[in-house]
C-alpha cells in the first residue's frame, strides 16, 4: 500500500546522511567525550564541532551558548525552571501564552504549584496569534521571564517574537522562545529575536530523536536542571550522547544549507494542499494564521466529523496525519490550542493537521487530495450531525 | 598503534547487534510512538517490547514499572527529586552515602539548598563500604527516602543493598538504588533488593548513550521531573527516543543471556590484572573491597605518581584508563569517593582505574601488564617524591 507521511510536526525521519554521520560513534569511536584518553578526546572534538553547527543555524555569537539536552522538552524545562530557580529572589512572575506546548505550560504549572510562582497566560486571537501589547500589559515588578513560542506546533502560527523580545529587553526581563517547530523550517536568528534562551529539537528537522539544545545567551545565569557531573560546562549533567550530538550537528548544517530551497518547495506544496481541500470539501475552516504560518503546516476543521475517525480512516488509506499535538494524542481532550483560539469544542474535535516535510512530493499531495474528500464524504454520510444540517 | 580500551565504567562501545537492531528506526520506521497512525503504532509496539526486556533484566514484576529516561543521571534525578517533591509533606529528610555518584549527590544538595531538605551522608569504610547499621541509625521520623548505590563506579565496591532495602521496608521509607554500574555486570533483582526505585543506563552495558531507565515499583508515587507531554504514562515527557529505546531493549536481552559467561570471563581477566600489577609494581594498593567488587573493576593507588601523568603516558601506549570518575574528569579535584574512604590526598591523586568490558581480551591484559610497569618506572624516576623515599 502507498504510505504518505504528513505528520512531520510530530517527528521527521532521520535523513540518511545524518545517520551515516552518526554511525561511527556507536561501535568504533565510542569514547566518553569527557575522558582524557584518545577515545575521549576524539569525541570531544566532534561534540564541539556539532556545537558550532547548531550555533550557526540560529546565528549565536558563540558556540559556548549552546547546551545539548535530550530534546525540546528538556530544553524548555531547563530554560523555565532554570531561570525561575536562579532568579526567584528577584521576582516570582512569569508571562507565557495560552497556546504554548505542554513542555512550557507544565513547567510553569509546576512552578505555580511547588514554588509559589504566578504565571500570566496571555490569550491568543482567532488565528492563534499573541498580541505583544498583551504581553507588555502583563508585566509587573515581579516579572522575571517571558516565554512565548516562535511557531505553534498545531496550527503553525508564527508569533511576533521579535517584538516580544524587544519588550522583554526594554524591561530587563529574560526572554525565552520555544523554537522547536521553527528551527530548520524558517530562518531563526537569536540576535534579531532578542532571545536570551531558545529551545530546539533535532527530530523536528530530520535529525535524530532524543537530542536537542538550549541556547543560553552569554551572561544569562541559570540553575541547572539535570544535576550530576560537570558536563556542558556544569549546565547539564550526564554522559554526552555523542552519536546524537553528531547527528544534530549534521542536521543543523544540512538545514541551514537547504533552508531556502526547502521552504520554497514546501510552501508551494502546502498552497496546493490548502487550495485543493477548500475546493473539494465544503464546510472546512483553515485554522491558524492565513499567511503568518509555518511553511509546512496545514490545519483544517472539518465540520460534522470526529478527528479520531478521520485519522483512522486516512490511516487505512496509508495517510499519516494528526489531530492536534502528538504529545497528547491518545487522550481525547480537545486541543488546548484550538480552544484558546475560541474554536467551539465540537469543531475543535474535527480538526486535521497535515504537516509536510523535506521528503514530501507533489504526487503525495495529489494522493491526499484524491483520498481525503472520499473519506470525509463517507464519514459525513454516517454522521447524524451532518444529516441534520445538510 | 595498538589501542586497548580499559575504561568501560565510563562508557562502553555499542554492540554491533545493538546498532543493527536500532538502525531501521532512524530512517524507515521513524514514527512518533505516541501517534495513532501506522507509523506511530508500529513504534509503540517496539517500545513496549523493549520495556519488557528491561523489566526482565532486573526481574521487575510488570514492565509498566519501567520509565525510560535520557540516561542514568536523569533516572537518579527523577527518583530523588520525584520522591522528595511528592512526599515532602511527610518529611524532609533523606539518607544517602558519601560515595554516591554526583547524579545522586547533586540532586540531594539541590534539595537542601532550594527545598529545605536535610540530607545525611553516611560514611564508608576504607573499602568504600557502607554499613547498614549507620543507615539504620540515621533514620528519623522525617526520613522519606534512602538512596544508596548498588556498586561504586570508581572502586567497584558492591554495597549491602539487600540489607539496606530491608531496613527501608521495615521503616516504611522509600528505597532507591543507583544500579548504573551494576546492571549488566552482576545479577540485579529489584524484589530481592527490596528496591522501590532503581536507576540504570544503557551505555554502561554495550547499549547506546542517551538512554536509561528508572524502575518505579507499582504504587510508588512520584512527581514528574521532565514536565510536558503525557508520554511514559505521564511520568516522563518528551517524544520517545525509539531507536535508543530499541537499543536499550536489545542490550538488556543480550546482557541477561550473557551475564554468567561474561562475569566469569571478566572476573578471570581482572584477577590476572590485579595479580600482575601487584607482582610487577611495588608500593601499590588495591582500592575498594577485595572480594565484594564489580567483576570488571580494578583500582589501584600507585604511590609517588600523579594520576593525570599516568593516564597521559598510558594513552601514548594506546591504553585508555581513568583516574576516578569520568564524569568529573577534566577537574583536578581528587575523587570524593577515595577521600570518603580516608585515602590521603596525595595517594588519591595517584589512583588508576582500569575497567574491563565484554570485548576485553587476555592479550590486552598482557599488553597492559607489559607497558604499565614501564610507564610507572619512568614516572617514578622523574618524581622528586619517589627519590626521597626509595
Ligand atoms: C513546540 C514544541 N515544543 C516542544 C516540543 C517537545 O520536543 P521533544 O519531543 O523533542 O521533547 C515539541 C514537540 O514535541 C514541540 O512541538
Ligand atoms: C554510578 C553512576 N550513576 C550515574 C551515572 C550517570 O549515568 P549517565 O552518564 O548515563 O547519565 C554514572 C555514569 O556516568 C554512574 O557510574
Amino acid at each position: 500500500m502507498k504510505r504518505v507521511y504528513l505528520d512531520n510536526a510530530a517527528t521527521t525521519s532521520t535523513a540518511p546522511e545524518v545517520l551515516e554521520a552518526m554511525k561511527p560513534y556507536f561501535t568504533e569511536k565510542f569514547g566518553n567525550a569527557s575522558s582524557v584518553h584518545s577515545f575521549g578526546r576524539e569525541n570531544r572534538n566532534v561534540v564541539e564541532d556539532a556545537r558550532e553547527k547548531v550555533a550557526d543555524l540560529i546565528n549565536a555569537d558563540d558556540s559556548a551558548e549552546i547546551v545539548f539536552t535530550s530534546g525540546g522538552t528538556e530544553a524548555d524545562n531547563l530554560a523555565i525552571k532554570g531561570i525561575a530557580m536562579k532568579h526567584r529572589d528577584e521576582g516570582k512572575h512569569i508571562i507565557t501564552s495560552a497556546c504554548e506546548h505542554h513542555a512550557v505550560l507544565h513547567p510553569c504549572e509546576y512552578l505555580e504549584e511547588y514554588h509559589d510562582f504566578e504565571v500570566t497566560y496571555v490569550p491568543v486571537d482567532e488565528h492563534g496569534m499573541v498580541d505583544q501589547k498583551d504581553v507588555e500589559k502583563a508585566i509587573t515588578d515581579e516579572t522575571i521571564l517571558i516565554s512565548v513560542m516562535m511557531a505553534n506546533n498545531e496550527v503553525g502560527t508564527i508569533q511576533p517574537i521579535k517584538e516580544i523580545g524587544k519588550i522583554a529587553k526594554e524591561n530587563n526581563i529574560y526572554f525565552h522562545t520555544d523554537a522547536v517547530q521553527a528551527v530548520g523550517a524558517i530562518s531563526v536568528d537569536v540576535n534579531e529575536l532578542n532571545a536570551d534562551l531558545l529551545s530546539l529539537s533535532a527530530h523536528k528537522f530530520n535529525g535524530p530523536k532524543g537530542i536537542g539544545a538550549l541556547y543560553i545567551r552569554k551572561g544569562t545565569k541559570i540553575t541547572p536542571f539535570m544535576h550530576g557531573g560537570a558536563q556542558e560546562r556544569g549546565r547539564r549533567a550526564s554522559t554526552e550522547n555523542v552519536p546524537a550530538i553528531v547527528g544534530l550537528g549534521k542536521a543543523a548544517k544540512v538545514a541551514l544549507e537547504e533552508l531556502e530551497e526547502k521552504q520554497e518547495k514546501i510552501t508551494k506544496l502546502r498552497g496546493k494542499l490548502i487550495k485543493g481541500i477548500k475546493e473539494k470539501i465544503d464546510e472546512v475552516t483553515l485554522n491558524g494564521h492565513p499567511t503568518k504560518r509555518l511553511p509546512n503546516n496545514v490545519n483544517f476543521s472539518i465540520r460534522y466529523i470526529e478527528g479520531e475517525s478521520l485519522l483512522l480512516n486516512l490511516d487505512l488509506e496509508g495517510i499519516a496525519a494528526s489531530s492536534g499535538s502528538a504529545c497528547t494524542s491518545g487522550s481525547l481532550d480537545p486541543s488546548h490550542v484550538l480552544l484558546a483560539m475560541d474554536i467551539p469544542h465540537e469543531i475543535a474535535h474535527g480538526s486535521l493537521r497535515l504537516t509536510l516535510g523535506k521528503y514530501t512530493t507533489e504526487e503525495e499531495i495529489d494522493y491526499v487530495l484524491e483520498k481525503l474528500p472520499k473519506v470525509v464524504d463517507k464519514l459525513r454520510a454516517m454522521s447524524p450531525l451532518y444529516d441534520q444540517n445538510s
